[in-house]
């Protein structure tokens, strides 16, 4: 535990301004200051908790937002619309979020629309090296020992993809070209992110890192990275019961599912365009883990009133023993960044791990925390959970055997 | 497969004048017809579905009741008032309803309760004989490989329990003795049930089973037998869905269930001496899963307009990040009997498929469908159900392994 | 009463092959032969059943569709797919229904989309024709007292609307110019049954009744009509339970209604254009019955397992004092056809009373059964059907008035 | 308006220090101040907010409790459990809740079991002394034009009733010689309050204004009063929607009810004797609107990690037309002194106008408020929201004609 404890880690968040960003941070402070429990973080649960994991005290946060909001404001926001902060969380915290926001880089041209016109704006180039400085002053200023750039931005209209962005000189040309309608925003920052050194995490269902160019990137560069689309609420559900359905042979006709949310992510997925990439990440998980594809929707609604909190519905209509059709219906009430956010964490922490574990590549293991987990066919929640078990067995033997071995020299 | 495919199988049924049976055997019956599709029948499902079990149309019903409804009238009260089988498929089936319901004993004295007065009654010996009787007359007159005999009365007061269950002689005395207070109903099926060369299951939660003179006894008679208390709804739902809690560290507060039912079982659980052997099943499951009890609490409510639908409502509450309290809800609308059937048509040819492997004792393998499954200490269906695969695959590998050899040898 | 028992009245029928149609009839022949309780039947709850209505035995069916599909055809499937209706109860009628299924007039060409193109196809004026001859042979045949048309098809895209609408005679222009582009449908419908001399009920959402030109015409006929589009589900209870809201000052934020629909209804409605009016008549319930208008949407969804089961959930979201935010959620589990058929027979009874009291125009006293029920500003269901009550009594004391001057004149 | 803005009302609040007391106290102070909305509050709707109903402003708070906690603690506990405060909210008005506190007095033998043991406590006499001095020394210090009594208290088991309640003279010798079996706390504090000229709410199930001797010692003293037991969740929602089966005759075969609530109501309620009133209140309610009695049962739960949050659940099994059954579900999710207190507010305020108007005895307007209103036959929301509607149109036409007839003689 020695190598962790005396190294700073940083997290470098792309859309950092936002309510999932705001929670983490102010919850790893939170941590660190023990004002709350160690809920809803999955790295402190057994056996993981005995793997040498970044503390969340060596943390350090900075990143890059197209808004420029600060972090102070996006929590008081949290706290007026939503209630998931107390006053006095965030009184304990909001002078530190103050200075963290100083690692912040700012600037609306982070984001754009790859289908849309494209006007005199700064060159691909130019942004990722706005990006790639950012990343290596905080780097420097805080003396870190490791950076990992989570992607925490909302969905984006999906690029066109051409046969260069299966390779890394393809993606060198597309970037060098300006070609902004190849290369989205997701695909220039896990580019960038890989060419500075960071392991990376994809939280959104953006296309980045699912390019043969950026796998042969992670590899050159010797480093983890994962996604897509971090799993918070239906879709959890969804892994977790569908198996049941499963297991008893019980036909699912329909599975139905409506999402009605207030925040930003509701406002966007609003937008068709912007629907696509999640709705699809939702779809191929019943007929993954079912064997047949049922009859199945699901509907965004945004709701303004609802602020950061989300209300799923599903109606499941199945039918069983004589062809007896019957139903069941869950409702889901959870807070989107609540239920995000320490996901992140934990998932940073992983990150970091396998980074300094010289693992290359993408990291099967944090497939339980995605919708559409990258080279894990199986979708079922406890299959993917026991990938899980398994890496942490297998390194917490490693550990068992190191610690051994040392003391044996020492002896 | 030639094995079972010459021999036919008995399913002895203790309750079997109720629903469930009756819905068994129109299903079997059904199934064998090509009527009804496989839904809800875990044996069809791969891989369970190579091993060679038991067909449907191998299995002759019989059994005994307290009610001398006959099995016609019990199915059609199940078309009235629940609309669970269509007119066609009951009029396609009524006349070997008809001839089965012959093979079935009816004396209202099966039924006493423990706790109760015990006036001049037949004694448990006479019992014993008669239904033992009963089982060798079936068995012969079908001319049946194996008998099964299978319970599926409602729930009963517990009786006392002393040190004399504990052996297979305690058990010969206090029947001998006519100890009404000591040999519930369910004691004295399953004794006679082993001792007339029977494998057995238990679908209550009623006590027989449990007890180590029955253990010693199913030892020494070289016969497989299981229990308790088959998983049907809510807590099938609550062992699916509870590990996503616990794999999130989500903190489950509070976990509230609400049963409505319109059935006998309904009307039996309403009396609160029945009521505490099902309670206690759906109880600690939850620990199991979680790791700590969280408040939990569930009502059964007899609503006799719902007549074999139950409905279920589930309330969870629980806490994640930054400790917000977050909330879950679910409604299972589901038909008992027709949940409960397929359960027992699986594990009737689960029985006869051990009994002439010559496995003895109870079959961990069939943890997945009980409430309380025995000698199990998992509660989390998935990792019960993987029993069932593992289980499965070993035969598989041994069928082959059989074929194989049996190829070699008419080469 | 002795006016109604010695008179046949006739309901037509547009859609008469459709799911609520067969319901209707399948349902009154059964009233008549006692085999079914008068549950859902407005008019036989007090004082309505007081009142000199036509008895369901007196009604004679008859009608039109587009599609061949006999009724018998159609009560199978609704057997089969939703298993609404009893094997027993269907074999009772299916004679019947076979003779009332050659007054139903087949042709697709009743049907056409006013945006579509305009291939060569009978004429409107043909079609009126074919309508009115099939109403005349029909009242002649059996020699009816009075003819009901219903309209109980699907939703129609919206015609173009200008000034001839607001007249009969620029109707009889367009009808004439055979304008397919602004005459929909349910125009020519409406148009056809007053010149008919027969009063109209629209349980569509379709334009048809709300035309000035409709209007005038059924003043000139001196005939009753009413409209616009059944209520039978989730907006019923939207109507029964906004009042709560309204009367506690409890500000609604938001009102998200969610529809699964399996039938044609929701095949139909699937298709943006179809679902305009529709949508429309559900929006603007909440804003009157609050005094402002809530954020709102309606999902309506095509699960074709449900057959002719709806299930709606709507999420109720509000603010009640302190600012606090609250919410409701319901589920309702209705089937369409059962909760609309009903309706059509209670309208049906007051349209021929008011016929033959002749009373022409709108017929307001029956909005409770609509969702946007026409010249009547009131949206909350209580208001609406007092309506009916103040109704139901003027014509009840008329009643004792007329049977006290007879009696008078009698002695 | 000018009575009213000179005046001070006095509010004397049994059970002042519990959690409905606290949010109507801290909800009364940010009206005044102008931080919150008039949202929950029926006298700010019109027409009623153009009575001249006493301001927010004009009301002094007072009361008894049995606990010692102070209502800056109840504040803050209800702020941590519960977040139905924000804490701004409770900082502006923290000092004005410790003044407030100074008003009310604390005995813990203001409570006492009438079926327990009476061991040497404070007879009933001097426990009436205490609160009579107590209200009269509140009047005198804050110089208040009127005293209304409001009894918040939890649920208490029912005394024994005689033939002695039914009288003035009755209930005084049952007070006078002690008999706390007979005279239960609630029928102590009406006796009290009406004695001392106060008019008086009860918002509880308990049993006090139910006697014919209170009813005379209303009338006698001119004093009006009214209960019982507030009508703010599961049966509210429940009497807006059973008049929707009832217009329909959509017949209703069980509508059953689930209550978990995490406050000391629900803990109380947990013990049977306390329940026996309660449910009592709930039960009748379908049978008057419906004309016929459904199976029906509420459960009380309490679940303690909802804090001051009530979650109910219901379920409608209905009988539509063809017989066929369908259902309804709703869950309600409402903080129980969110919805309670403004409703105390708007009675307290209709109380002191009625006492100024002269008017005695049960205050029948205010029926929609409670479960179990007193003199109301009617039970339907609606109806009973009427009469609270012409209630009002009746003063505000008086009110129109007084200032008319004083406009005349200014003239």
């Amino acid at each position: 535990m020695n190598q962790s404890s005396t190294n700073k880690v940083g997290v470098w968040i792309a859309g950092a301004h936002g309510d999932i960003s705001a929670t983490l941070i102010i919850g790893t402070l939170a941590l660190t200051k023990g004002l709350i429990s160690q809920a809803g973080i999955t790295t402190e649960l057994p056996p993981m908790n005995r793997l040498s994991l970044a503390r969340p005290g060596d943390l350090i946060f900075g990143g890059m937002d197209i808004s420029d909001l600060s972090l102070v404001d996006s929590a008081e926001s949290l706290y007026k619309t939503s209630r998931t902060l107390s006053r006095e969380l965030l009184d304990a915290v909001t002078e530190e979020l103050g200075i963290i926001n100083e690692d912040i880089l700012v600037n609306n041209n982070f984001k754009w629309n790859p289908a849309g016109p494209n006007p005199s704006m700064p060159t691909l180039t130019e942004l990722a090296d706005e990006i790639t400085s950012g990343i290596d002053a905080f780097r420097e200023r805080h003396n870190l020992s490791h950076v990992v750039v989570v992607n925490l931005t909302s969905s984006e209209p999906e690029p066109e993809i051409s046969s260069q962005h299966a390779t890394i000189e393809g993606l060198q040309t597309l970037i060098s070209k300006n070609r902004k309608d190849h290369i989205s925003p997701s695909i220039l920052l896990v580019y960038t992110a890989l060419t500075a050194s960071c392991s990376y995490l994809n939280f959104t269902p953006n296309y980045g890192t699912k390019l043969g160019g950026i796998r042969a990137l992670a590899q050159q560069q010797c480093l983890p990275f994962y996604g897509n689309d971090g799993k918070t609420g239906e879709t959890l559900v969804k892994t977790a019961l569908a198996p049941m359905f499963a297991f008893r042979n019980l036909q699912v006709l329909s599975w139905e599912g409506t999402n009605m949310l207030g925040n930003n992510d509701g406002k966007t997925l609003h937008q068709p365009a912007n629907r696509v990439a999640k709705l699809r990440n939702k779809g191929h998980v019943l007929e993954n883990i079912l064997g047949y594809e049922p009859h199945s929707g699901v509907d965004i609604n945004y709701v303004p009133s609802l602020g950061d909190w989300k209300t799923a519905w599903d109606l499941i209509h199945f039918q069983g023993f004589l062809d007896v059709k019957m139903s069941m219906q869950f409702t889901w009430q959870g807070c989107d960044s609540i239920l995000a956010a320490p996901l992140v964490l934990d998932m940073v922490r992983f990150s970091e791990f396998a980074a300094r574990n010289g693992e290359a590549g993408p990291m099967q293991h944090l497939a339980s925390f995605f919708k559409d987990p990258m080279d894990v066919p199986e979708m079922a929640l406890h299959t993917q959970f026991e990938r899980l078990l398994k890496y942490t067995e297998k390194h917490l033997s490693n550990q068992q055997a190191t610690t051994a071995s040392r003391l044996n020299q020492a002896g």
